[in-house]
């Protein structure tokens, strides 16, 4: 018989964009024994984590709650509750993650209306805003901060546009939730989903999502009950006067009735990934939104001097980049994958290549949440500029940490 | 600003059919440090795991590996990937989660032709052979343990007729697994969905499942690779032949491409749980599977003396009862919501109620992985006792936990 041994994991610093380190507080709840999911203490902790979550969106949307699957079960669950087949949706793609909504949307059903911008790039708002009065979609997706080119999306004026032709808005704030601003309900945003494992620092295998009346109108007029719920003699028939939504797991109606004080039953809420986003979310409102962007952009600034001072060149347009994410164009000649593996085999800290066509072209650098400070800034500079060194870069030894202890002000 | 307090569960004894319990082994697990996705750490974590799913499901099927989502994210995920559009599936329903089975695989475009049996029931494995021969459908879909009625769907015999009628095969053992046996391979069955969070004891959050190479050939024609996962000038068009699944987050194909060699970037698999599932197939496979299942025996006829010499009546035609699942009549006249709360509120313990017809009707009371053994049911039993006296229940006192005691040999 094969033994399996027992195991633990070796340290890691982890600057990727996702998944980053997590925050001992939510490890520890994670070590907590289960409730039931009806235990009324459970069920309060659910009412909490929507509470919490809605000041996180900066909405006052009475429906917030975690879709029980990694991220993208989340950008799925409000795209095949949201896009009915033969729906027009717009998305504008600047990166991996854009032609991943355009792909879940083509899979619900709709009819994809794609915009492209060369990555490293975003859209003007107005360049959006006239393309959805071109062509009335039912629907515009897209994506607020692209960690595959590291590049922020503007929102302004988007909500608006919508709002006049009818169309509904949804965000992709995986990357971003938490660690940039984002005003749900100031942007007029219908629905958005957040990731967990970025920079709320909470494990992967929950996705955060809010929507508003809007969006719940057209879920009302989609939903089904499943049969073996009903009472004896109550018709299963579908008060629905939509198509049905193609997928139980990911329906956001049956999951907002899981959520509501009806406790529908649905799926069984993961007990012990709910009390960590619940802990996550405490770190999150205990530092303050405003001062936990606030630092996100300081360590940001340490890296980019860093990086910078050590000769190496940013990719992208600086005006539209990522302040979580940063992406370096990897030097030619060298080969960024063996960088990256010294990096993790000799010093412990992972940084992350990228996909498509930007693959073995740039690393990408993460500053996320508790992987986010001073400490993991200066060990990342300093081993990096040794693995570039080691692998034969002519560069000034010393630059690169140096003046990321200026930006600290050390 | 509203305060969100620390807080930790109050002690509970879980006696319900799932969530239950978890080895403080296997929580120990849950608040280790985070490993990226792709670090060689964590893919060989991955890889053991695989390895000890095929154990656990008694198979030499290539894959075997976690969906990342709650039980019913694994049963759409194979659902959705091996029913395309207008194929005819045949659901043989005997409680709730045969309609839930029905409900996803139409959701899935699939023309179910369902097979009822009265609830309390099972079907005999050459009715359902009959059946198959009959209507000649693309795929069988059947739960293996409804823990609604608490029965065992005996399955003798319908892999064999699958293969002659060239239907697939697909047995949802969320409620089993790792507590009752199902030889995979042995009973010719194409695909098996497992649950973390009833016999395994790991929290709800990830649905193990396992194919074979009947059920993989399906997948293969209907395969797709993301556009932004493409190197420059290769083409996003599918190879497939088939129809592309419905679902992106839950499509298989893509889920193995994650899991194979190749690890193709789908979804961030979610650490902690894996963390979790490995070690709590670590302690199924120490214990030996068919230990396992004795021990869920044991237990059972403990519970079930206690709850018989108490006065109290089994729900349902006891040759197909589960053994991990023991449903009770509540007695005429009894409140069973008070009895249940009663048992939460001043014991610390929970048990179940039902779904549909039989809510309020009987209680179900789990004896599954962690929460198996004896302590869990004799507090169970003397607690329960005292709830129904306390009811105004007329029965002799003491009596159930000494039918227990006696089972055990003490």
């Amino acid at each position: 018989m094969k033994v399996y041994k027992d195991w633990s994991p070796s340290p890691r610093t982890i600057m990727t964009p996702g998944p980053v380190e997590v925050d001992p507080r939510v490890l520890r709840t994670m070590s907590y024994p289960i409730l039931g999911q009806f235990d009324p203490e459970f069920t309060s902790l659910m009412n909490e984590t929507m509470a919490m979550l809605r000041e996180l969106f900066m909405t006052e949307n009475e429906w917030a709650f975690p879709v029980d699957g990694t991220s993208r079960s989340g950008i799925e669950a409000v795209l095949v509750g949201l896009i009915e087949p033969g729906d027009k949706v717009l998305v504008p793609i600047y990166g991996r993650f854009g032609y991943l909504l355009t792909e879940i949307a083509q899979r619900c059903g709709g009819e994809v209306v794609a915009l492209e911008k060369e990555w490293g790039a975003v859209f003007r708002p107005a360049e959006i805003a006239d393309a959805i009065r071109l062509h009335r979609p039912s629907l515009v997706a897209l994506v607020h901060g692209e960690t595959s080119t590291g590049r922020l999306q503007p929102l302004e004026g988007i909500g608006h546009v919508c709002r006049e032709t009818g169309a509904l808005l949804v965000v992709d704030a995986v990357a971003t939730v938490g660690g940039v601003r984002l005003a749900t309900d100031e942007l007029l945003i219908d629905a958005v989903i957040g990731g967990t494992q970025k920079c709320l620092s909470v494990p992967a295998g929950m996705a955060p999502i809010t929507y508003n009346k809007r969006a719940e109108a057209k879920l009302q007029r989609r939903k089904k009950i499943e049969r073996g719920l009903l009472p004896e003699g109550v018709s299963a028939d579908a008060p629905a006067t939509l198509r049905p939504i193609q997928s139980n797991y990911l329906d956001i109606g049956q999951l907002q009735d899981y959520w509501s004080p009806a406790r529908l039953n649905h799926h069984t809420e993961a007990t012990s990934m709910l009390y960590a986003l619940r802990e996550g979310l405490r770190l999150v409102l205990e530092e303050g939104l405003e001062a936990r962007y606030e630092r996100h952009r300081r360590h940001e600034a340490a890296l980019v001097a860093g990086i910078e001072a050590m000769g190496l060149t940013l990719y992208g347009d600086p005006s539209c980049k990522m302040p979580v994410v940063t992406c370096v164009e990897i030097p030619a000649g060298l080969d960024g994958e063996s960088v990256r593996a010294m990096l993790l085999e000799q010093f412990g800290i992972e940084i992350a290549s990228s996909f498509g066509p930007l693959k073995g072209k740039i690393w990408r650098i993460g500053t996320m949440g508790y992987s986010c400070s001073k400490r993991n800034v200066l060990l990342t500079l300093g081993a990096l500029e040794a693995a570039l060194i080691r692998h034969g870069c002519e560069l000034e030894a010393g630059r690169g940490v140096q003046a990321a202890l200026d930006v600290y002000g050390v």
